[in-house]
């Protein structure tokens, strides 16, 4: 498929996937340590780690500390998608409350304050309202 | 789930959910339009839509040209959703490229300008560098 939207989501657009990179975010880099997060059966973990690895998502490096596990840790093109998980976690944050509510917060380690909504911008910075953003398709294409 | 990205994902993270949601931003309002767009079967189709139409995030409406034919249309919480779609395929431009190259482009309407990237900022605008974002968990709270 000719769309982004479509082909981003092939590479992540699998519930356990974006899970998966958020648990990267949050520190976790081995295998059992994502079973433990994720609660997954390890097969399914197993076959999302590596289409990970294989769009290059994630790569597998040698344990940190000499043993015998491997270890997954984000490529660029995987931390790249922490802007989506934010939003998507602000987006959560807004519309599906949970009773015990927030459960991590994005930082900003310069300021200390938290991560302002990621939003769409102009240029210089300013947030555009939702209304005033089209999308716009070349003429003969379809998505 | 208490995290919110998981529980973000369980309302929009079917991968024909965001494609529906990129149709309405298209201007899609009718079933058999949606149906034409996706080519995916009319049962899995009518099953999507009920989902986003139980979550609130589009809303069944009459037919705005008075014919028999119910239209879906996003709501607030629907619309909500735009940065993150916009994310998306702004970070499949830059990953998944596709040979013929991009199709719909989010342009901001006042400017005619394209949207630029969707990316973590600072309060006064700025751009935080992703190395520069932490991820913070309270005390005693699993994701």
């Amino acid at each position: 498929m000719r769309c982004s939207v479509a082909r981003s989501l092939e590479v992540v657009g699998s519930w356990w996937s974006l899970l998966i990179i958020r648990d990267c975010v949050l520190g976790i880099r081995r295998f059992g340590d994502f079973h433990k997060s994720l609660g997954i059966p390890k097969n399914t973990l197993a076959d999302r780690l590596a289409k990970l690895v294989e769009h290059d998502v994630l790569r597998k490096v040698p344990a940190q500390d000499g043993s015998k596990y491997a270890e997954y840790e984000l490529t660029e093109k995987g931390e790249d998608l922490l802007p989506i998980l934010i939003a998507l976690t602000q987006w959560g944050d807004k519309w599906e409350e949970h009773e015990l509510g927030r459960t991590y917060r994005f930082l900003d380690q310069a300021s200390g304050e938290e991560v302002s909504r990621v939003w769409p911008r102009r240029r210089n910075g300013e947030q555009i309202p939702l209304d005033q953003i089209a999308a716009v398709l070349p003429k003969g294409v379809r998505g």
